[in-house]
């Protein structure tokens, strides 16, 4: 292996590092994007490791540059995301490195809000050595960030748990519960970092689920949000007997009853009421007005075979969380995740890149991104 | 934590050991159980690290004994299968193990089979320190020798490749091909390391594959078992135009043409013509034969949902291997793994033990046993 090679190596371990400290603002930064950065003086040592931690607060680099003082004088600094200029909440990054002495910096990915860029530039111009490295773990961490400003609409993480051949619940909608409490456990943590929980009228008539986060302490309330294109909704529903636990956003169409409106208006929930689009509700919209309205920036999507797909459909789900249960239900009518696609040929399918694969107990968990041009 | 507990954290690693030295004799040794062994010195420096490696040849204490030599006095052995007594081809290993000067031998598992067990009660009498420990990769390793032992049928492993939504296939059975090359060529790896390969004449009509192995070097030449009641196998099939590179047994019932069954049988192929039970081939009762007629000591199941859910039902599914591919068919008319079970509850259905998740690519192996009392 060269010198460079060694060096590139080097500097991707350290961006690494960066990442997964990135990662602990997952419900504490968004809408902002989780940045990470790590700190290290002129031989080479680590004197700071640090991610962006809240919403307003400082951002990583500065953080890493408090932390450092003096060891950074001559020293590098890895961070995922190309540090700012712009007098935002905190004052641009960039001076910030050029006070602290930094001699190079080392940048994850190019930073995608107009706003926000010529970090790179800048530097060089004052004499810092530069590098951008398209790193991977990086752009994931960007990926939320990057589908709120292109497509003004939150990040949809879709969230299921199936048997090993591909059933979310029997005949009979049973699916209490193909997970283990385990995996259960962890998608109660997750529902605490996110800004909305979606599902469908399906869901509620077969589970009659709270959706609240109810393990772990949660970062975040998330509202819930059901679609109900005719208000369907039963009103002894769990949803609506825990109002006061979290909000709740029904969007139905704008010919779903008046009464029906109004009387759950009056119960303190947000009915959006939208246009039919070839008689359904448009998904992207309605995202993108929950975005707008509500500052919803991440969603958790967790829904049956009807909404997963028509949200698959419209090109509005960004990754896809699958538990596999260590079960064979065998049966052709149970319950599958998705339905009504009907390709002839294998390449027909929805391509995805897996991301993650852990196992959890008896549950293996595949986090997969999906690629784009699958609408 | 103790001396007790690190002694025998210590005793477990290296059982351990011995079990991933031993599975490299897979395909090699069987019907023999795959065995695997560690020597180290009074010391505890490992001087040996082996592995049964051919039916016919030395076992793996024997082995050990005679790659350490004198660095052997003193020492112990770990070995995943109790050493045997009896005069087999090889000659019993407790006789070696007296004459090696071993003072301690750490067991895996007992040996199920009554002709050779003996072995703990024989050292210890001659003084030798002897644990027997229930180490997990001890039993999975022996396995497939006890399903023989104690059902007379072949060890049976399913495998399949399936979308993350649990399809094997598009709705017009178009399979090709859903797992990737890497995966593929894993798998012709396996087909050269068992005795037989089994599928249905759905397989062959919809797909009309080889199954013969052609990648690696196959340590071992699969018969083909061609389950096909009615004798419907087409004569320009690829499975009867390769009789050459592997033998192929066709199952049919009793009752299918006899004009067929004296044209296939005229092509040299083995038919197994069965009787009727309840109008279909008893699938356990097909196993045992060629258990007893060929030697048959390990099936593959490369087959679609009919037979393999038959052989489920039959409980004679010892293990199943699911590759799992990056992409989502979302179509509930593809075509499942499985298939004719009607569970009302998750409770319903067969449990399975995970054993290995494996990253291949973009591909993920999912390795299960089936838990007993499933049938």
């Amino acid at each position: 292996m060269t010198g460079t090679m060694i060096e590139l190596e080097h500097d991707l371990a350290l961006l690494d590092r960066a990442a997964r400290c990135a990662v602990r603002g997952h419900g504490h930064v968004e809408p902002n994007p989780m940045v990470g950065c790590v700190a290290t003086d002129m031989d080479g040592v680590v004197v700071a490791v640090t991610h962006h931690q809240r919403y307003g607060g400082p951002h990583a680099e500065v953080l890493a540059i408090e932390m450092a003082g003096a060891r950074l004088q001559g020293g590098t600094l890895h961070v995922t995301l190309e540090p700012c200029t712009h007098e935002g909440q905190t004052g641009p990054c960039t001076s910030a490195i050029l006070d602290a002495g930094v001699s190079r910096v080392v940048i994850g990915q190019r930073d995608p809000n107009p706003d926000a860029s010529g970090g790179v530039e800048l530097l060089r111009a004052a004499g810092i050595e530069v590098d951008v490295l398209d790193h991977e773990a990086s752009r994931l961490l960007l990926s939320p960030h990057v589908i709120r400003l292109q497509q003004q609409r939150p990040w949809v993480q879709a969230k299921w748990a199936q048997t090993v051949d591909g059933r979310i619940a029997t005949r009979s909608g049973q699916s209490r519960w193909i997970s283990s409490s385990r995996s259960r456990g962890m998608v109660h943590r997750q529902r605490g970092r996110v800004d909305a929980i979606l599902t469908g009228i399906g869901t509620v008539m077969n589970d009659d689920p709270r959706l609240t986060a109810r393990q772990g302490r949660p970062r975040r309330t998330p509202r819930r949000v059901l679609v109900d294109p005719r208000l369907d909704i039963p009103m002894d529903s769990a949803l609506l007997a825990t109002m006061d636990e979290a909000p709740l956003t029904i969007a139905c169409l704008e010919d779903a009853p008046p009464e029906r409106q109004d009387a759950l208006r009056k119960l303190g929930v947000d009915v959006l009421a939208l246009p039919a689009h070839e008689s359904r509700i448009d998904l992207r919209s309605m995202l993108q007005l929950l975005h707008a309205n509500h500052g919803i920036s991440t969603v958790l999507v967790e829904a049956g075979p009807g909404l997963l797909s028509s949200l698959l459909e419209a090109g509005c789900v960004d990754e896809a969380c699958v538990f596999i249960a260590p079960t064979l239900l065998g049966d052709e009518d149970a319950t599958p995740p998705l339905k009504g696609r009907t390709p002839e040929t294998v390449d027909g399918g929805l391509g995805m890149a897996l991301q993650q694969v852990h196992r959890r107990g008896e549950d293996v968990l595949l986090r997969y991104g999906m690629l784009p041009g699958n609408s």
